[in-house]
């Protein structure tokens, strides 16, 4: 599988629990950072996608818990589009130290009019921008 | 459906994002307080857990977003133990304003060996202690 | 010294560090949440000031830690005005567990024009919202 | 003024409030994260202070904020010791988006006896290994 974007994140006080560990809450926000990045190389940020008339709102979120994660460790975050659906973009992610998976997750995204918020389809422009920085063809 | 626990959260400033809603990243602290709550509310406190030679891990979570929250709203987040398995616990939660929901979620812990954090059956004193603050049966 | 405002939050898992002990990066958080709250009492919320012409943005932070707190406990944030100057607003703070005095505060605010964003006197509708809260007489 | 370490930190959603701006409670977190490395960089982590008897607290932070820093801006944290005391050590921070700063800090530690957790002097090995890190001769 390739990653076309790998965000890191060094564990810091602020970051782990009373175990010493990550605290579990804060994967959300990671995987929300490493997405962003995503969005950032396509250049789709958000004063482009309103532009063109449309954003992205987060529609559901699947994580496992593989392993943890401590003080000092480097967590790197991996995320790809696994699929553009009709009006939903699927995001497939997974945490690491190293070679050791902490944790694996699916997070899905709606495309949204930008006025109405109502869903509406992926545009093509956005398609096309992931593809540019996916080496893999995206499932449609 | 009833809810044993009800954790309350108004939404602040530190909690919304740029389009002045609850930022996604946010949902599973919230989720991981309310079960702090329930935790606490059957007298399972880590040092209860502990002494009994068990502890409990985050292993799953799957989160649905239905509606966005705003600045200054009263977050409620309903939890309650939807099934105890072998080596887990499933917690069903949602997190209302009110009527409206904002996110469903399911949330899954596994139950481990205080030394050697490997899974173990979930000990009959916290089933017992779960159901003693659940008025519905649990499944098993 | 009486505190027109006392914010509540109890000590969960996502709020401490390593030390089991909270997180002392977490405070100006806190700080903000009971900030927010007074300002809220005293119906100056962002449509309100908005509407008036002005903002407030935060100029400066000193805080002292004196105790500790750790998980489960209540940490009480006590706030009341302690001097609105001309274009300037001084909050004094304090967080306690019980009599237990954790830490202490000193948070100035200063008021800005909603447009340009520079420092504007402080309206005396602000000031008189302000006192409405208040017992004792606000120093100017 | 130099500074021996720079911490980096991307601006991201999670880190910005309905102003579109770094929310102000952030702060103390990104100067604990930048002292850390610091720590880091002079090989005085956890475990070889506590080897050594002794552990650190904050005990004092002051805030100054300047300017705000928005979504996607790179913030560079900049600290160094500004003064070993005899059971406190003082630290000098800044934050900045390239030459804009956007705070600046003070935030005092006091060592402690790692048992007792009553202030001891601090070592001399520990004063030596940040002077390490350091070009100019810290103040004593």
């Amino acid at each position: 599988m390739l990653w076309p974007i790998t965000y890191e994140r060094k564990v810091r006080y602020g970051d782990i629990d009373s175990q010493g560990i990550v605290f579990n809450g804060n994967y959300l926000t990671y995987y929300d950072d490493a997405i962003t990045d995503l969005f950032i190389a396509a250049e789709l940020t958000p004063d482009v996608t309103h532009a063109a008339g449309y954003d992205v709102v987060t529609a559901h979120a699947t994580v496992d818990f593989r392993a943890t994660a401590g003080l000092f460790e480097t967590l790197e975050v991996d995320v790809r589009v696994a699929r553009i659906g009709n009006t939903s973009v699927t995001f497939s992610l997974q945490s690491r130290v190293g070679d050791r998976i902490t944790t694996e997750a699916t997070i899905i995204y709606v495309t949204v009019d930008a006025e109405t918020l109502k869903p509406v389809p992926v545009p093509e422009t956005f398609a096309a921008a992931m593809q540019a920085v996916h080496d893999e063809q995206i499932v449609r």
